[in-house]
Parts: structure tokens; sequence; C-alpha cells
């Protein structure tokens, strides 16, 4: 067969250009109340979640993604035991929270309960048994709700792992000053907040959006990205805290952390995450100041 | 008119996908002695120079690629006179390297006059005027032949602006251990060589065929990478040299040394060159060792 | 979402281009013994029928090409009575083949079951029930087989629903002049041969030797095309016959027939049928005879 | 080269799906005062004329379009002495006007020079120097002015090769009423026009509007399609004339006219004129009276 014919995915990389990625086989396909769902495997990057025709995660290089995003929030606070993840759905999030042995507890707070279902059936190479760990706690539920609604209290670390910031008007609350307060209302004294920011180049004023709130509720934001092969774009992730400055950690702490916790990974160390902060963040031409 | 008619670049995006780029006028399309020159306007990303149908630079993201081969090269070594810079047809290389006032000649060879000219005429944003510096020499010709036959001898810092090692069999010479020690021939002693890399993730064998090369050849060796937008993919760099240990400039001195040059980037400074050697490499999950 | 999002088919159209059509549903995506079956809703044609990436048949244009597949050969018979389809297995053929009240026995073979069994649950729009038509008999197997096993004989017409000519080595066999000579065995004397031949303007080395094989085999041969939307494509269609010679049943009597047997078409009449053998076979430009 | 990289035009093919070509090479590309016109070379298809990313006319099938708009109109006209393009620029459609000895003068009106100049440089497989028979006439200017203004009468032929009448609002009036009104003014009594009008298929209203207009200035309509291979849909023709029904010609005479005028065609002859009358529109399904 031709290498351009048959089934295949188009998303937008970035705001200008189109990504194509060939769809070798469709696993399941599904409209749920909130989204349309897919579980196919691409051509390069094995086995994948599609939600509203975006690639969320592939099984070649979401290690990338979901370690980017865990691990250093996780590392910067000195003993993080709650931990309330907001969205992941495919549970590759909930997999890395588990990895450091001080977590007593993961409360894990999907909106879909389909994309849960279809994960621990199609996506065991993701999620790795996780949602079947006893301190995890998976809610169907929609966050903000939860946020607002719930008694529990106390969370070391919270990550949010949720729809591109640039993706519409839905996304938009979940990245307001508003939910922020909300948020830390039921974090801890001593906590840290993570959250991916879209992407900067691309979308620098939903990126900006995203930090300057951060900024306005937490006393040390920091902020770094990178780029996924299978989306095709950078993203951004920012952590905040009024107790943990990111930049404080040294590369040698990071890595004992880790060691003592038991986390192995396969990307995330202490060198990389201290060259990533330095690294900065990347904006289109024009924004750049001079 | 629809966002998805009219005329359109198809370029691979790694190994597996393909990336669509909307053309929005074409400036010039040749023919060459070499290879299929195009000069364009794309969508999103303005003026850019296409060689056969791969994007080599566009106006809005040239800089991160040509500031990250140039500077981090110029700025390890102390006192950089007199620079070869190999490929870099569009000028902008060239323009990156005489920003160092330690320079006192610039030899740039590429083995395509119509590049060298059509860019003269239609990439100014690129070239910004560097072929005039009189401290520019442009030859046109065969790298590999220069390099063998030049009577020129004590380059301190040699820019390899080459096409990808990935680009099929005409590119690996420009890779080779035999290329490398002829380069290093006409190199002072105490100098910097820096060559872009390929892409480590997609093409991680190419790029250990790069490194481990300039490895047997030189003592100390950098290596860096980024994310340029309009390739979808990611790009790396190698430095090399026999006296300067890429890891040994610290932020604060690289930002001196660039300060006193009177450089002044729009993304290259101390700390992220630093930030990225701290980074590390990507490489696809397969190769990363356990 | 944008007009260029989501999933899409790419399709050859001819020889030298693509198209791309939006999969608006995926209803069943599945991998049979024998192909790659697909189930979806396309933007512009409805529910679709699509076999190794190929549409084969389409809600909102599927009557084109079964109508003209089916009612010709039909129609100059006067008075089919056993009618044999090999392939066709959304039943279709089928269908239209049912609409002639002349019709007391229809055996239909097709190679694959899931195609059958599938097609029977997503596509009744397509065959109507025709498959619970007690005329009809749906006999799983290779239609090669079929012909040199089966012991039933006096088939009034054959019709040939089969991949394309062009399709690939699998193909060439149920064009070949043996394959004509061991239908013709089974078929009653005066009766009539239909198939579908491709494309010849594209393939028309390919066209011409199915042509040129039933001329060997059956005195007489009507060659018409029609374009079908779907498919970007024109598509050829061939009777042949040893009793009639289709530029004989003039328009009003072929109405007539229809009219007699209860037909009622969307597209094929007599008037129809006759233009289109009269407007003749399209060759590309440098295949015409000056 | 890979299959799928390079350079490609997008063009909608009919209303839902996108048709990919390959483009070998861009010849001129540029941007006239009335629209953006390209040469290129297309895979396939050879040189092609392209307005506003429509492909016009390819070296390869013009031959089809140009030969179904021209001689039937020309040949139902006993003596065609004079004869109107409006549009044409090419010069294909002139070229086939002046095979018909009959003729004395044919003027053609196309609004854009640039268009005009960069066929006659480019073009020549298309005109083959009909730009420079001495009965032929080339007026730049606007089509709609040029019946309104000239002085010009007693056109026998009137051939309309305009753009589609589903290009946009500014396409509707030469399809209107009025203009209709305005170039029968200027033509002879006892004389024939023709004008390409869109695609039944995929845009029934347009086909529809051009169709009803002309009944309602002239006599007699004719409609025929056919199906052009680069443009991968159907494209109709409608002739229209108070004098000569396109239905009472039949095939022989029609033959003996092309003949006695020295015409000799590739596709067109009166078997397949008559063919194309009697095969009928084809529309979408859901406006086929039942």
């Amino acid at each position: 067969m031709s290498e351009f014919e048959g089934l295949f995915l188009v998303e937008p990389a970035g705001k200008y250009t189109k990504h194509l990625l060939r769809i070798k086989k469709v696993i399941a396909w599904e409209k749920t109340p909130y989204q349309e769902v897919a579980f196919v495997e691409l051509e390069g990057f094995g086995r994948a979640l599609i939600i509203d025709n975006f690639i969320q995660s592939t099984e070649g290089d979401e290690y990338i993604y979901h370690e980017l995003l865990v691990h250093p929030a996780m590392t910067i606070h000195p003993n993080p035991e709650k931990v309330l993840i907001i969205g992941g759905g495919e549970g590759a999030t909930l997999r890395e929270v588990l990895k450091h042995s001080t977590v007593k507890r993961a409360v894990m707070v999907d909106i879909d309960r389909e994309v849960v279902e279809f994960s621990k059936k199609y996506l065991e190479v993701m999620h790795r048994g996780s949602f079947n760990d006893p301190r995890a706690e998976v809610l169907i539920m929609d966050g903000l709700k939860y946020v607002e609604e719930t008694s529990e209290r106390g969370f070391d670390v919270v990550i949010l792992d949720l729809t591109d910031p640039y993706a519409g008007p839905a996304a938009k609350p979940l990245y307001s000053v508003e939910f922020y307060r909300k948020v830390k209302n039921i974090m801890r004294e001593g906590s840290v907040l993570v959250t991916q920011a879209g992407s900067s180049y691309f979308y620098p004023e939903e990126y900006l959006y995203v930090r300057d709130n951060l900024r306005r509720v937490f006393k040390y934001t920091g902020e770094y990205w990178t780029w996924i092969p299978s989306f095709a774009v950078n993203v951004n992730f920012i952590i905040a805290s009024d107790a943990y400055n990111p930049w404080d950690v040294n590369p040698e702490e990071f890595d004992e952390r880790l060691n003592k916790r038991g986390v192995k990974n396969l990307y995330v160390n202490g060198a990389r995450f201290k060259g990533l902060l330095l690294a900065g963040v990347l904006y289109p031409r024009h924004l750049i100041p001079r």
C-alpha cells in the first residue's frame, strides 16, 4: 500500500500548519457526553488517546509529557503525601504520581467516565495498573465542581492535567484567578501546584494569561517547556507555590529525593529540570522584548 | 477562500508524519545544478527558503536556529577572529557571526551560487546586509573540496550549517571522521567547531553517528537541542573542541563576552545555553538506557 | 471545529492525485481474514463501506454505480430468472437485481463473511432488506472457487461486482479469459454477463485487458462508463453476451421491460443507457487513435 | 523523494472533499489585478493553468472540456461565420473555434491581460498559435462591459467560457437573465449560445439557476455533462438557441458538418454528443424526482 493512502488524523500543529498522522488501526471511537474519544494505533507512535481530534498521549512519547508534568512539582515538595490530579483520564499522570513512595493518597478527578473506562481497557500501556493501586481514588466529576464542593483539604501537590488554555471558551475558567484561588483553598500550607499551560510560541496570549493568573495567586512560579514529538509543538508547564521556589532545589537534591522515594524515570532528573528552567520560555519573535 | 485550499508545502515532520504549510506566495522557484530552490511566503512564518521541498529558514523563527548554531561556539571561544562557515547560503549564519566584534574575517563557503544570489535578492530580512560586510568573504564551491584544497589555516571557529545527516547518502561524508579530521587540519590550536546534527528523536542513529565521529576527533563535545516551530521537529547541535569544554563557561561569563563583543540576541544568552546543555538529548523511548 | 481537522480518508483518485474525505463518524473498523473493512459516515456522502482504504459505496451516490451495473444487463435479457452475483457484499447489487419481478433466484457469492454480516447490521440503507428476500441465497466463498466447483448451471445473468482490475495481482484472475470461460460454463445459452471494469482514463491497460478478454469469450460486448462523485474518478462497465447485443435494445423497449418488471430507478432508463453506449469510452490522450 | 512530499495544490473536489495534486514545477505565479494566476506542471497532467487555486486547464485533459464546450454549439449551427468567446484566456477555446473553416472572424474577450500574455508565452501546448490566426481578434476587457458597449452585432455563435456559477457572488451576473438578454442582443437571428454551467451534482442550485435563466431567454436548450479527470468532478454544459434545437441534428449530419469544415477532434463526434444529450443530467439523490 502507498505511503499516503488510508486513514489519517489531521491536527493543527500550532496556529498555521497541519500535521498528518497515519492511523494504523482504530481500536475504539466513541462520542461521550463531553467529547469525541478515540483509541487508535498511530504509525510510529503506537497506541494513542485522541480527544476531539487532538492527540492527548501516545505510547511512544507520553513519558516526556507525564514525567515533566509530575516530577518537578512532586520533587520540589519535600514530602508529598496527598496529591490531587484534575484531568489525566488515561492514568499516566496517576502512574507517575504513585511512583513517589511518600504518596499515601492520590485523588484523580476526571469529568469523562468513558475516557477512564476505555483507558482502563485499552491503555494498560499507559496506566500500568495505577487505577488499581490502593492509594488511588478516581472520581468521575467536573474538576471545577470538585474543587468548589469537596470537603477534602490539605493536598500537598495539585496537578492540573487539563485541556489546552487555547482550546476555546470552555477552557478559560480552568486557568482563571478564581479557579486558582479555589484550588489553593483545598491545598495545605506549604504545597505545590503545577499546570500544563499550552504552547507559548503559538498561543502566547493564552500562555501569559495562565502565568499571570498564577502569579497573582502564588508567591513563586517556575516556567519550563518541552517539545512533544507527536504533538509537533511545544508544551509549557508552570509550577506555582507559596512555600517552595522551583529554582531553589539543586539538581543533586532533586535526584536524591527521587532516589529515596524509589522513583525511576526515563527523562526527568534534577539536571534536566534545572536545565529547562534555565532555558526559559520560547515566544514568537514579535513578543520578545528588545 | 477556504482555509484548506490552495498551494501547500508537504514536509515530513520526523519519520512518521507530514506537516502541511500554506504557501501564501511563490516568490521564486528554480532548479539549480544542485537542488530545487524556492523562495516563498508561508502563512504565519513569513518569507522562507525551501530547498528540495524542505524548509531551511523562515523569517519568523530562523533566529532560534541561527542564534543557537552560532553563539555558543563563538562565545566559548575567548577571542574568535577568523571564522569559517560551510553552508548557510541565506546569510543568516554569517549575520550572527559578524555580530561578534572580535571577528576580523568570516569565510562562507556554499556550493550553490543561485541560493546565495537569490538570498541576496529576496532574503534581506535574513542576511541583513551581511554579504556586504567588508569582513565577509563568500566562496561558491563544494565545502568538502574547500576543506581539502584551501591553503588557508588558522580558523578559530568553524560552523557547519549543512544539510541534515539523515538527508541521504550525499550527506554522510559531511559528518564523517575523515571530514572532521580535514576540517581540524585548517583550524587553529585552541579552536571550536559546531555542527547542526539533525534530529535525535526521529533519527537517533544518524545523530549518534555524528556525535561519535566528533568524539573520535575532538577532546570535548557539548550537545544541545531545541524545537524549531516551522520544522515541527527538534534540531540538535554539537560543539566540539580540543581546547574548550562547552560546560566550562559559566552563564555570567558567557553574557559578559556577548556584551563586550556588542552581540545582542533575541534568544541565546548564557543561562539559556547552560540550560540546554543541562536539559540533555531527547531520544526515542527504546533507546533510553534503563 | 476547523474544516480541515480530524479524521480523513486519503484515497488515490486515479494514478496521480489524492482525494481527502472527512470521516464524520467511525461505525466499525475490522481486519477480516481477507481485508480491512470500515463502516463510516463521510461528510456529504453519508454512510459508507470502505475496504482496504478504498470507498466501495456511499449512501449518497451508490445508486449510480449499482443501477448502472445491474439494470442494463438485466434489461437486455428478455426474461432473467436466475441471476448470479459475485462480490457485492453490501447487498446493493442484490437489491437492484431483486427489483426485477422476473427473478426467481439470485445467488450472491462473497468471499468475506464479515463484510456481509457488518453490512446487514450497519448498511440497511444499502441492502434494504434484500438479504431476507426469499429469492436470495448468499454464499460465503471465493467467487473463483464457486464458479469452478458449483454444480449449478443455467444462470441468465451474471454480475461481477469485484475489486478493481488495477487493484493488484490478486485481481487479475477475476478478469482473465480462463475465468470468463468458466463463468460461461455455468451460464445458460442466451444469457448476459456484466462486469465493472475499472477506470479507462487512469488505468487504460487494465481496462483494455478486461475488454479484450471478454471479446475473446463472448460474441457481443457493450461498453459504458460514468463518474461516481465519491470516487472522484470514472468507472467503466462492460456487458458481454453471445445472444444479445447491448446496442439492439431500443430505449422504449428498455423502459417497457423495466416497467413491466416493476423496476423503478433513480438514474437508469433506456435513453440514458443508450446515451452512455453512444458516448463511448474515455481514454487518456496518448491512447486516442489519430 | 517520497510520493507525498513537496508542493501540492489542494482543490475542493465538489463540496465535501479535497483533491491533492502534486506540482512538479512552478513556471510562473503572479497576482494580476483580477486574480492569482499560476502556470505549473502537474504530476500526470502536464502543463496547467491555475486561477485562484482552481485548475482551469491541463495539457493532458483540456481537450475533453474544450471540444465539448465548442463543437456541439458550432456544429448545430449550419454555418458559423462570426463567433464570440467570452473568457477562455488560455486560447484553447479559440483554437477549437478556428478549426471550423466556416469561421471568418472570432472575437475573444478576456478580462485579464496577464492570463492572455502568460498563456501566449507558456501554453503554446494549448493555444497552438491560435492567437496569431488572422481571423482571431483578442480584446482585453470585462465581458459584461463588452456585451453592453460593443457596436458589433450578428454573432452566429457565442461561447461563454467563464468562471464557475458557484464561484461566488462575482460569478452570478454572468449567468443572469439580464446578461443573457444583453448577449442575445448582439447575436444574429438563427444563432447559438453555449455556456459551461458548473457541476450539477455538487452545485445543483447554481446549475438550475443557469438552466432556468437560459430557458427564460431562449426557445431551445440542450444539457450535457462530462467528467474532467484533473477536476475530479463533473462539468455541465448548456446550449441555448431560438433557432436550432440541439436534439435535432443527427449524428451523421453532425459528423458530416465537422468533416466538411475540416474539423478533426480527439473526443467529440456526432454519436458522442447525441449520447451525452441522452445520458441526461446527474443530480444528487435528494433532488431526483420520484
